[in-house]
């Protein structure tokens, strides 16, 4: 950990949310930009701390299911590519392709996703129900030749800190039923990030050929655009039957697996930033900060040393109870050290100055919302862990009011329209047929996430008046 | 974890090593050497989880020493990669070029090392000696196109969990002191994985231009190779000098940094395997093995849910303790279990049966000697942490000896020859030159690693005669 130096303003997250973004991304020290490929850049010490403890949560998540880690190759042969021939032309145009020096064939390409790495060695552990099922996940970089505007974290040629969960199953129950596990996953993961996260089915024709579905997350971000994060993918027997996976039954008949794959990454942090930060910095939620409290020596003349000494006993003594604390005892000023942890989103601060130290008590003060706690000296560890729930929930409940406020139900296509343009997202009653969801794309840049999961309409399709099945999330997409 | 199946008989380690290694990687599910891309492996999650442990040790001495994570992109574009005129050309031949589709040219590589990436953004970072130190870390992949034989773990093409600390000093001094802290790290990381490597300053004249020298470890494979096995590189102003990296010292002057790197990865776990492993499989250290103490049933008709409640509650009592324990309750024999965990190299073994359950003990099986020792059921953590602890001592003091009885002393150049004609490495007084080193090169294969670290002669150079300063490292090498 560093100590406080002092940073420059930073931009109105209101009035300008890109330009927030990149510019607090920035200096909290999450990533340097700077790197000169288009699309990619350099993960900062803060940043990867920030990152890992989001990396330790579905580690910890994925394990607890049974879910084990492997590794595969970034280096994908095309031979492998070519197994599914959709996924290929599909994914072709995205390609990093390879040479290496002295041959004059490509005929290796950087993994664009994991399943033409991954499914030719499953078809190779598959041989009988014994076999089955299989649950694996690596963490792992995958590189797409985006054309659009990149954006940090959010869309990248190099998409770090990727997991894919890939698994196969005996029977499509099976396969339905660990895909609704990878969904209670995903919602544990939002809970701790403190954002909630919505989920929506994905149109079946947005979908791979053949697969069964998929159960999508959006955020809301800050500029009312929804983000796509994370998908829980029902691939039914659509990649079995094209990477030949099989295995024997009970009763010695060949079968094809049912698979299923679920994967997300970096964007859980984007929605962290976007969703918490504010025109002072990152706010970051107590389970991934990597500092939790720092705590900063109001200094007077003639009481340094004691006063320094008090900060790091303190340090020592949160840290020993499992909390993550940081005395700063740089040489900054207190205000330099406020603004410089206030940017990075430290949850907590405690100040301990000749008062406290006199008073035995420490002020306890939230980033969220600056209210300040005095807390008796003796019993800080419960002070501290308290107001981390607390920090939490706030956060949390924040969020929720900013996702109701922004997503409202539009029982008609002009009620749709009017309300897009105030630049809402909508639920909006949906019979489910491609046709009514083209058409309640009213403008440029809108777009129908899918359906919202489990919720059933009661009234009549926007567009077509027919018994709406389905509400449909409408709204700017990313 | 999973249970036990019954695996095929391995090869002798003795009497083919290489076919040896080749065959208990696999079988012991560290990797899967099928996937179709030379040189490149599929990592299975047992590898996975015990490569983890080896970086979790790194993370944390890395961490203390106030290195800082962070993560640069893998893919270099050209120009980076050509600041460095000598280092591009020793590495073109390497590489594994770039293009995207619907480009024509071939703008970018995948990074062979990490300086091309690292450099230009420490060229950014570093303005003032306030600025200094830089010390970061990343662990990552590399890619090399290697010509030679690949062997996994030893020398691939995808080169994974690769470490490489770069650091930035004001001062020859500082950076010189720095390279010694890694050279302490690096001790630490061996004494855990229960290795004597051996330290050898690389000859100056295979270091690169500019640099001020290299300290590597060796380590001594079963069929008597050295085999280098990470260094830590005083750059010297090389590097500052070609990447223009350079910082106003305290009077305003333009000086360049002085830099150190070190690097090492897989071929720690590929060191563990090859010297502790035996014709059962691996044999792992404590300090790494995903499964330090598996517990099996000697299930007895009528008391099988007994037996297994009483496993379980063994293996919660020794996880709260911080022992890595496992219960194996699956349907195989105890048999098939002892050999399944047997190969997969975990330290302790306990076995409960009828007799354990009526007398409340419990018998603990070494795997490195098969000694068994009976514990008190209610003292049973402490025994097996007393028995953890020995596990590694005799893991330690076999490869001491190993290393003692294959490396001697040479004294004339007839009696280097003699020893690595017997298979033996030498130490051999040496003059320094690199005439004398070219010489001590009496078959092929045979090569000077350099000079024992530290260490001083007291005789003559075996080729010139001369007074001899150093202590030459001579052997086969991979």
């Amino acid at each position: 950990m560093e100590s406080a130096k002092t940073p420059k303003e930073l931009k109105h997250k209101k009035a300008d949310f890109s330009e927030w973004y990149h510019e607090v991304i920035q200096k909290a020290g999450i990533i340097d930009k700077r790197y000169d490929v288009k699309g990619m850049f350099v993960w900062l010490d803060y940043g990867v701390q920030t990152m890992r403890l989001i990396k330790d949560i579905w580690d910890k998540l994925f394990r607890e299911h049974g879910i084990k880690e492997m590794y595969f190759p970034l280096i994908v042969p095309l031979k492998y590519a070519k197994m599914n021939d959709e996924w290929f032309e599909g994914f072709k145009e995205q390609c990093f392709w390879l040479r290496s020096q002295g041959s004059e064939k490509e005929e290796h390409l950087l993994r664009p996703t994991g399943e033409p790495a991954i499914y030719p060695m499953m078809r190779l552990w598959i041989r009988t129900h014994g076999d089955l099922p299989i649950r694996l996940y690596e963490t792992v970089s995958s590189f797409r030749y985006e054309t659009r505007h990149t954006i940090p974290l959010i869309r990248d040629r190099e998409i770090t800190f990727w997991y894919e969960i890939h698994t196969a199953h005996a029977t499509e129950q099976e396969a339905k039923e660990e895909l609704e596990a990878h969904v209670r996953i995903n919602e544990k993961i939002w809970y701790e990030l403190a954002i909630p996260a919505i989920k929506v089915e994905k149109p079946i024709w947005e979908c791979f050929p053949g697969a069964g579905g998929a159960i999508e997350f959006y955020t809301l971000m800050p500029n009312k655009k929804l983000l796509e994060n994370g998908s829980c993918n029902d691939l039914g027997q659509a990649y079995a039957k094209k990477f030949d996976i099989k295995f024997r039954d009970a009763s010695g008949k060949e079968r094809y697996v049912w698979q299923t794959c679920t994967g997300n990454g970096a964007r859980y942090l984007a929605a962290v930033i976007a969703t918490h930060g504010d025109d002072f910095g990152l706010v970051l939620p107590p389970a991934i900060a990597p500092v939790q409290v720092v705590i900063i020596p109001i200094v007077f003349k003639g009481r340094e040393e004691e006063l320094k000494h008090y900060a790091k006993a303190l340090e020592t003594q949160l840290n020993s109870s499992g909390i993550r604390a940081y005395a700063d005892l740089g040489d900054a000023t207190a205000g330099e050290k406020y603004y410089y942890w206030d940017l990075r989103g430290v949850p907590l601060r405690i100040e301990v100055g000749p008062k406290e130290l006199k008073e035995k008590h420490v002020t306890i003060v939230r980033r969220v919302d600056r209210y300040k706690v005095k807390a008796d000296a003796g019993a800080v560890e419960e002070h501290v862990k308290a107001q981390l729930i607390k920090v939490h929930e706030l956060l949390l409940n924040t969020a929720k009011a900013f996702y109701e406020e922004h997503i409202t139900d539009a029982k008609t296509l002009s009620e749709l329209e009017q309300e897009l343009k105030k630049g809402k997202a909508c639920r909006v009653p949906w019979c489910g047929s491609k046709e009514c969801a083209d058409s309640m794309q009213v403008f440029e840049g809108v777009e129908v996430a899918g359906s919202i999961y489990k919720l059933q309409a009661n009234e009549a399709c926007v567009v077509c008046g027919k018994k709406a099945e389905k509400v449909a999330l409408v709204g700017n997409t990313y």
